[in-house]
């Protein structure tokens, strides 16, 4: 697993009379690995949401309110830490698709809070997600 | 087709640090008719957007954040036209499935803006899209 597998799609957004439409995820999209689940994650103006790491889902994540700062973790094959950092939301409207073995995490770098849609590849299992504390991997969340 | 063929799902919103974590649909679920295309509406205060009529799409809408009026209409068998009325958002969270050959449209009723969430079950395809001027419907969009 590299962190060059993660993918950075910019999304159409359309400008429409009442209000924007904005695409997220066409079936045969590149990245698009099947539909398990889509569900929201709000995540409140300074808050960390961290760490995961799913061992089957692919993650594609899209961000319609708000700013977040994603942060994806690998340990490569020589033991040398990697990070890639990601800030998408509403002015800078993308998608990223997160391959399983990545750890990562997230930040909401809007006021009140941002908007998180995961469409996930396959329906939520705890038995592949593994987590670990913020403080357990080196990463400064200025 | 019947209004009473739009099903009205409750969905989990599960409290959360840092920001709630909201459901809105997994494979399999009552509704579920396949994954073509995810995609967000913006609507703004007082916006209507309307009407529209899919001829093969089944729409399963989800409203985040504010609150949206669908209005749903159809003419029944005898000529009578009918209309059902739903109101989703952030404070009453809900998923509505939308089979083909019902004319809806919605209305934003929070400020500024509320985003609807459609995971339609083929992709866009204007060759199955039906739309009317909104006036052509008699709907009283108070």
């Amino acid at each position: 697993m590299k962190l060059s597998d993660i993918l950075l799609a910019p999304q159409p957004r359309i400008e429409t009379i009442g209000g924007d439409v904005l695409h997220a995820m066409k079936q045969g999209d590149v990245g698009y690995a099947g539909f398990g689940e889509a569900y929201f994650s709000l995540v409140s103006h300074g808050a960390v949401k961290a760490w995961k790491r799913h061992t089957r889902m692919t993650l594609n994540l899209v961000v319609p309110v708000g700013q977040v700062r994603f942060v994806f973790y690998i340990v490569d094959s020589v033991g040398v830490e990697k990070f890639r950092v990601e800030e998408i939301g509403q002015d800078c409207y993308a998608r990223i698709t997160v391959p399983p073995g990545i750890w990562f995490g997230f930040k909401g770098l809007s006021s009140p809070q941002s908007l998180v849609l995961n469409i996930a590849s396959i329906p939520h299992d705890p038995n592949e997600v593994e987590r670990l504390p913020v403080s357990n991997i080196n990463y400064i969340w200025i």
